[in-house]
């Protein structure tokens, strides 16, 4: 049995938990689950105890009234909790949203003992964030987060990184937990967190789910590295119209993205070739599904140059949806192992930027291998 | 030193002649060569001993005539033999080429004959076999392969399979040789050549050498299936203007490359999604620079489709004779440990089809990081 | 009020009845049907008075229920006609159809006669030729036609070729009908058919309506050709999963097809540049929604190359039975002006290859201008 | 004989000259010219006669020593006056560029009287201006822009402006004289400049040479409008590695541009469909030869949805040089006409924003159309 408590109840969360049913009643294949059923916990043993969100128009309701907004062939939910609460810090600033949090009513420190407590209550083994992308700065470390908890700067910290403090406090409370983090602040790329983290018996993974443009192109420039073709300039577009190409508007935000999908070109090819990988627009009727195109240029043998164009439909929301299904039950085995900190196998295959930061990205298909050695399967290839 | 005897002297070999000049002297980069500098032996320590061709207007002439044909920037050779007369056998039958082979005047021992003394006197390590994309049918078995050449079958047999066969008896003669097979035929996949190559002293590397689409097809499909999504279909599409896409207009020789094109859907997938992978079409104004399609639709989580949509245009010859610097420094290296018969991590990492015959292909990173072991470098990202 | 008549009541035919059917009951646009509702016949006053198919499976069922196993969305019909049986002459060879023909039980003279009773009795002012592609050999003069329906020449006629010649001698019969032929079978474009149209008062349209890649690119080529842009070469791929798509793995009917869709790379650009636009293939998960991908190559001022990929995802019944809203109304209308033969400006915008023989392809707009003049229509941007 | 005038320099104004030069020379074909020879005016009757830029490092450089910067194919030129000093304005702001302008020492009515001075010196017939991109705020009426001139406004006016007011002046002073504006700040569309021209015998072509990207995309929605297909939404990127491109990542001029391109969307289809059409990115290595990447979205018949994906590598300088060619000879018959203020038919084909303001864009192919007619010459498919 795996508890998981959800912070951040948009499209990503809500196709988990939509997908998770299906699965559980069987409508459906575990396809864009990368383990499907070969873990030992089965996807009837993930339960989920709770969800938090700050959007008015979501607290309160039943996740099933939720969920329904956006997938409306989910009927019922075997666990159906309440909508709670949860901190904003001006992270949906740029959306059309009515954002309430803890936070308007008390201090931050006040807010964290709320969450604490009322965690403890529920009970979780894992706590998934999948708040919507943020404009953030890392601590580095540890003395200047508690200050900036301690002073109630709210200017400073983001909603993640008070959600994963809460976390650590939690598990030291509860003798252990798993904090997944989907989305690119730094958590398991800031040492004050990672420290904080093997302190406080927390198992960390992040940071930023590896789905979309980006691992694929990861995997296209690892394919012409091993043959030693010099990339001479990568170009990579994404438009979308869910809300978090919304989000990605707001510059700040838009800044955080393209860090972690940057770092894989110099990561995978061993220079940093010129290239322009950005979120880059928002165009409503596209919905959840993006489009991608990215253009790839590079030199072969005897001074020729080819060139790649590929082009995407993607679905947005599923391909982080399905790693989820993973990430949760990789949570609690880990947190049964008690590898408190991060785990860099977990976040080399299933983030766009691994932590911890001295780590780097690798092709995925070896990350891949390596993260079913750890959780203990067969490799597939190797 | 690695002593090189080239076999079809035509875009391919002459791009691996030219690139490989222009290493030696220093011109160029070594991209596209995945081993580069890597590997124990030298760019300058490649020596062409001989190449054979079955173009009248081709025989006879130096070495540096035919390459600057394709590659005009190129001057001189360090090493320039006088391109001899090879076997034919019908493969060039609907190409614009007034053909002549040994064959042409005397039966297909004799030439056999003829190819082992001229080889003996050129004393190459190994043979590299470029011949145009032939029509064939595997042996299985070397009865059946013996009593071809024995009963001078001119019908059964391709000039691919009398040029190893001759390879085998003089690796015999001379106590050990190479023979890399780039193209289609059955070599290393046909159980008839290995076993001879196995008593021979000969090492084999086959067949098809991995360039293009179908090792990129792959890769995507790799990065599919390790992220289980499942692929509903897969089309793929190229066009060129070089010989060998003339070549492949004839029916017999598009159903060999589309068998060594279409074995990676399964061998990758475990299944055999829907696919329509196939060398399409000739047009002229295209040259050796292909345009490759490829659309993949696949399922993601809770149900959702998603479809890729690639195109490239690439340089078709310099992609395999950058393989071909790495290829001929393997075969020395697999001849100096006496490696005969196939070698499986080689053939995995250069072959579309590698051999032997109860192999499958898997993905590339995986086969790269395998190779780079089997050849005593460290693994990149293992 | 238009009555109208189908033959092959496939893909297209079924969307056209359905998409129909919604417009009469206003639940759809008219999206994808060009004249929408600028002409004076409204959708409502289309009737379908008779279908007729050769497929054993639907001969013989209500309209409805054939349409369905295409559209669930259809739940009844305005007019339901029992599908009758037609004439197949091996048109449906390579699909997995068990067919049957008027031709299997009497002479060709007969089932000519038996239509043209039947029709007499259906009355229809409109007859559209929606057939499955065929191999066929044009009859350039009556006389050759006049002797092979009377010698009952099985092989040399095609069923769309014995339709059209029962299309005649029903027009002519009544005073007047029009015959839409929107598969490659040369109607419009053969001298036989069209002097046969004007002696017997039928409208002739036709052929092969323009759908999918090729008007597209027809379009394309017009954007370069009026840029004075030299076209270096053209590469048109199609893959899909509809019944078409198989039709066409059939050499001649690929043979078909691959004429109407070549011709217009000359009669846009005025030089015949390098091409390779042919059916390509069938992948069978695609269904009726194909795939495209378009390669263009094009010299620009100062000698600089330039190149296009287009790919697209297009379905293919729906372009098609679109069109066939505006044909049967544009055919009635015809019929009232008593313009018997064929019309060039309908031909022009709606048509692959426009018929009389004798004109050519012009850039679609253009045509869309001219046929809306002849439509009674303003134009456009004219 | 045309004699013109350049302002600006750079990479297109020197494909120009470049590709010019050739012409004269008989070493290349008119691609890229939509007119090539049909026109009365030969190529070697355009005669360059002067030439202004702002870059240091150009000003006082032979003509042809820069254009060889561009194109080092070309020895020497007709015609090789001196690079004089323009004007700048801050157009160059964002750019690696030392710049020096006649207002760095002058009033601004003091370099628009120099400039005056030295063109009625130099007695061009057609000034051509292909400045960088500026961010620019139209005038709307001629009093506020004599008002800025006086003021000496440098923040208020552009170079552009600043040219075309001096182009007036000096087409009143000359008795005619043609201004052509290839780039987005509005000169054919600010009524202001219009009365302007009509006051002082100044023709005036404008705005923004219609290349690239937008007129593609404009052909592509009138295949689609003339269908009646219904355009969900249009995305369309572009990348490129030449200074525009660089200039473009400044906000203020990015709008302009973005303005131009997203206009062709309701002006084309009748309604504003959902769009993200903007020059996108910066990415060095790409050069002159830009990326394109347009994705479109619409509904067809049947409630059926498809998908076009568009990509293209094309040569941005070439691909407006070679409009120059045909706007310096139509300005010039133009002028000898007295068809004084702004020409519509001109400017629909080869202008992204054609002038006048109340004007909108019609699709290319109706607008050559019309431009051959006004040019005299016959239309080619009408």
């Amino acid at each position: 049995m795996v508890k998981v408590l959800i912070l951040g109840q948009g499209y990503v969360a809500s196709t988990f938990v939509a997908g998770l049913e299906k699965l559980r009643k069987g409508e459906i294949e575990p396809y864009g689950v990368p383990l499907a059923r070969e873990l030992p916990i089965d996807f009837k043993d993930i339960k989920i105890v709770g969800s938090y969100d700050v959007d008015r128009a979501k607290i309160g309701k039943k996740l099933s009234e939720v969920v329904k907004q956006y997938w409306n062939d989910v009927d019922s939910l075997t666990s159906d909790p309440e909508i709670r609460k949860g901190v904003h810090l001006g992270s949906v600033r740029n959306l059309p949203i009515e954002a309430e949090g803890l936070e308007d009513s008390m201090t931050l420190k006040e807010a964290v003992d709320t969450l604490v407590k009322e965690w403890t209550e529920l009970d979780p083994d894992v706590i998934v964030n999948t708040c919507t992308t943020e404009a953030f700065i890392p601590f580095g470390n540890k003395e200047d987060l508690l200050k900036a908890i301690e002073n109630n700067d709210k200017e400073r910290l983001t909603a993640t990184q008070v959600y994963a403090y809460a976390a650590a406090l939690y598990a030291n409370k509860r003798g252990g937990a798993a904090f997944v983090n989907v989305i690119p602040t730094f958590i398991a790329n800031d040492p004050a967190f990672v420290e904080l983290a093997k302190e406080n018996s927390l198992v960390v993974f992040g940071d930023d789910g590896a789905t979309g443009a980006t691992p694929f192109t990861a995997d296209v420039l690892s394919h012409l590295a091993q043959r030693n073709r010099y990339v001479k300039d990568v170009a990579q577009f994404n438009i979308g119209g869910n809300m978090d190409f919304l989000a990605l508007t707001d510059d700040g935000k838009n800044k955080s993205k393209e860090f972690t999908k940057s770092s894989i070109v110099k990561d995978i090819l061993g220079y940093d070739a010129p290239h322009y990988i950005k979120p880059t627009g928002y165009l409503e009727p596209l919905g959840d599904k993006k489009f991608i195109a990215i253009h790839i240029e590079y030199v072969s043998f005897n001074g020729a140059t080819d060139e790649l164009m590929i082009n995407g439909r993607i679905n947005d929301s599923p391909a982080l949806g399905g790693l989820l299904v993973d990430l949760v039950r990789l949570g609690k085995i880990a947190l049964d192992r008690k590898e408190f900190g991060t785990v860099y196998p977990v976040n080399a295959f299933y983030m766009k930027n691994p932590g911890p930061a001295e780590e780097k990205n690798i092709p995925r298909i070896i990350a891949y291998e390596k993260m079913r050695i750890w959780a203990g399967l067969k490799p597939k290839w190797l």
